[in-house]
């Protein structure tokens, strides 16, 4: 089986000849990736955004056009060790890859699709011609089964945008098809970024011990994923001291979903609409991404350490659990489980004295502990939309090697008195 | 039966004589709004509010006040053809009709309570004397049955504001009552305005086959809409290319909504506080309008054309579906639809490539399709709370008439290539 | 049993000598703090906060270090009279004491950990040295029961913040353990604010008739909490027309809670990431606060009277009720409650004209009426996240001292016309 870089530099390959549909639904585990492959022919002044355990897509050029194939499939994508769902995404990738390019670019997309039902590709926030907004049955016919079909527009704007399909568009995005859609301005724009991260939200709900996610869930999601990853699965954001970081984060899951940063106050810069004026920046340290919208924000941390960044809301740092089960709380359970058991088949005794120990629990295969993820001083007891923005003074190894642990200075620690 | 518009006649006349309450519960499809009716007595630089699917309140002038007649009463609201709700509203309507006056406007609103229990009006962000602000119990006496109250007061604001009952109001709301209450500025602001539309959000829950909504549902509704209608009902918005539009939205449902314009990028600049200083606008492709609060965004279209504007939370463009049905994608379900359907006597096999036939399911009377409408493409697959944005380089017949499907020019629509 | 102001007392004495861990776990109602206790040391521009429904952490000097001392414990809160909750807080107090300081001191905080299981604290939006930030496995052990830890660090900013459990966090949120962490500016700010308050957002799902939270549920929420206190248990926020008012909101909820007041414009000025600029302030009427997120605004009356403070969700000013009861609005129920009964065994007829007469109906014990709350004008029919911002022309007796109803001037109050 081709490695997932192979498949991209073959996918590319294909894009000049017969448009070969993608053949392969990958399923090994998504790569950590730490510092930004550039995608080729950005400006100097660029600083290529990193897409943490994401990749970008490919392109080749047709007479000043750059053209992208993006293929609509079915994918096996690894949410964390011990848990592979299957998902619908783009190219093998779950979500689709990355298109990073420049104002001023000409684009031409394709579209293939290997779904078993009908599609179509919206790009969202993007200012273009209304035949090539992708709203099928309004804007073009869905693309059918086998079909491939071609959008084409010029980027007049820059920002941080996405792609979707707008039919069946409440199955398919609950199935995880979307991707960045980024532009860069074509002219550097003060301040200067020095590290430049995207991150998706999404929310599923996978039965316990099955592996496809259920679309028809308005509610009570069960796996929350930054870029289709959950903790401890999600790759580290690595960055220096004093690094000016731009984190972009989009959402078109079905809850706003507070994305808290440690260490730090930052600004939100840019949505989806595009800048926000230096006088209407706000300061926060949780930025409340609402569903169909994006949100850069910056900052610069003048404290390194390993610090969280995390959706705020206490379910959404969690792996599957099952909501149903009664509260234990300060319940004695001895002798009481047998008889429990025979009505919650399932059940394990729990809870009594709070949850701290549920990552030591069984669970069905397949499913990932509800509170997981090892650090330097034992469990970290988290699991869902929570990753490490890792800052450290220096960086001997660059950008793109995980620094490990943070090593605190004598001093700067809480300690313990008795 | 007399006509709406014979009714609102007959309304206003009542209003300088016996204030005798409205008789007629009107069940006859909403129109379908595209230009806006003004209400007499608004200055000459005034754009009158477009109420898609709605209407605007008479009055009667009493000595230099401006004198409005509310009927709180059951009413009968087709949300789409096919589809009879039993809400509770104002006037005949629901939503209740729309209060459009201007900054410096002495008002007089007389309130007939023809409801099975008592009510009250609050004046959501209007500034007023205590006396006037309409929370039973704390600020007045509750409304019973039968009774009429009046409240009065001197407008010294301008901007999107709500009217909604502060008495049993969990109830009240979730069954429709609420209306726009917008103030015009006195003297002319910049940017002119050309188009102007007001839109409420409301989610309701109506179990499939019946017709009266379930106030105790607080999280899972299955009915979405824009002033009242779901889509295919919902009336769309016309515009020239170039036009400055605002748009006006208010949220009394228990959701924040964010709702999505394609084509154009927006700026945010005012809230049910007032105008946004323009240094604080934010721009945005989609405004997450938070519940018990306005938005107003302004936008200019330089592209025509048809540009869908929706709830981007998936769900809530759908209409009703069960949501406890089996999660079927992938799943072969020859031969076991009549196992099934001992355990769910309605289940239909569906699913298993997806959703995108949904409409063309079978359903039980009175209920929506899930996904309906169709375009110039073929079915829409949407519902809920979705509309159209028609923008046009010439209108010949004005706003008031639908200008049909936007006709693509050659060369600027997404293309079959095999 | 001492009394609450005896105990603050007690752990004040208590932290300069053998850090015992305090011993008692108040069930006494919370006080309805009107104006402000002031923490020692404030510099004299400073207004003290006021925490209506809670308290202040003390503090001894030692050698230029103010330090303070947390008991993480189980604790009996009265919600409202008639209901007592077994939650989780610090100091005999739920929601924690507030700990209000100043830019530029130096604190250390102990942390005692008498709870069942283990803990730790986290300094939400301050800015600190990584090994302080509280992140148990991460950048600490755990604070296993039994033991003392101590925080230490310098504060360089000013804020409105929050500290909780970064350790079994979703548990112990749910259960109640916050607190506000309020840094004053070291030097006067424009415009100077003359009353400052600050109210905690919460939602609970205590099972009717029973006292224990239930930290697994995600979304059904039963109970909805100003300072862990519901409607009518909410102390009144008083202040005088013409004075600039602060008010300080925090949330680590599972929901944001637009919070509406009545009578007035206001605008949004900080965040937990600091001040907004002035020309990002915008307008509200309702300020919408995120999970993980903290709001200030700032307003000044120019009408006296008693004006509602509320989430604008109608279900979170309710409190506990049946969400699967059928709906019988409109329905005439004589003869059916017998045959129901069967099925529902707690079922009372109602709602057949609407839920305005739910406040005078039994409930289990230790649970509070759904809506509720007497005002000068009858039943005010609320619940939850309810109260009072009581504006007086003159407050003869002071801030301290609740003026009771307002007493409307004649004809500025709605009146009956028949």
């Amino acid at each position: 089986m081709p490695t997932r870089r192979e498949l991209l530099r073959t996918g590319a390959a294909l894009l000049g000849g017969a448009m070969l549909p993608w053949r392969v639904h990958a399923a090994d585990p998504p790569p950590k990736v730490l510092g930004g492959d550039a995608t080729p022919g950005l400006p100097g002044h660029v600083v290529p955004v990193v897409i943490p355990n994401g990749s970008k897509l490919p392109y080749v050029m047709d007479k000043g056009v750059k053209v992208f194939h993006l293929v609509a499939q079915k994918v096996k994508r690894e949410f964390a060790p011990g848990m592979v769902v299957d998902t619908w995404g783009y190219n093998g990738e779950c979500h689709g890859p990355c298109i990073e390019v420049v104002e001023g670019d000409r684009v031409r997309i394709l579209v293939t699709n290997e779904l078993p039902e009908r599609t179509s590709v919206h790009w969202h926030g993007i200012l273009l011609p209304n035949g090539m907004d992708g709203v099928a049955g309004l804007n073009q016919p869905h693309i059918e089964p086998g079909e491939t079909w071609a959008y084409e527009f010029t980027l007049r704007q820059h920002g941080t945008h996405m792609y979707h399909p707008h039919s069946d568009e409440m199955v398919q995005m609950a199935m995880g098809m979307m991707g960045f859609f980024i532009i860069h301005p074509k002219k550097p724009r003060r301040p200067k970024v020095d590290r430049d991260f995207a991150i998706f939200l999404q929310e599923w709900f996978v039965e316990p011990g099955t592996s496809t996610p259920n679309p028809m869930v308005m509610l009570d999601f069960n796996l929350f994923t930054f870029n289709a990853r959950s903790w401890p699965g999600t790759a580290p954001l690595v960055a220096k001291t004093g690094d000016r970081i731009r984190v972009r984060i989009g959402n078109l899951s079905m809850d706003s979903h507070p994305i808290h940063l440690h260490g730090v106050q930052f600004n939100v810069t840019a949505t989806d609409g595009g800048p926000i004026p230096r006088t209407a920046w706000w300061p926060e340290t949780t930025v409340n991404v609402p569903v169909g919208a994006t949100r850069d924000f910056e900052c610069v941390f003048d404290e390194p350490g390993d610090w969280a960044l995390h959706c705020h809301k206490s379910h959404h740092t969690m792996n599957p659990m099952g909501h149903d089960i009664p509260n234990m709380i300060g319940v004695d359970q001895k002798g009481v489980e047998k008889k429990i058991r025979k009505h919650l088949p399932g059940y394990m005794p729990m809870m009594e004295k709070g949850m701290g120990n549920m990552h030591e629990m069984g669970r069905p295969k397949n499913t990932l502990p509800m509170m997981t993820g090892d650090g330097p001083f034992g469990p970290i007891e988290m699991g869902g939309m929570f990753t490490l923005m890792k800052i450290r003074d220096e960086l001997p190894k660059g950008y793109d090697v995980d620094p490990g642990w943070y090593s605190y200075p004598p001093g700067t620690s809480a300690y313990k008195l008795k």
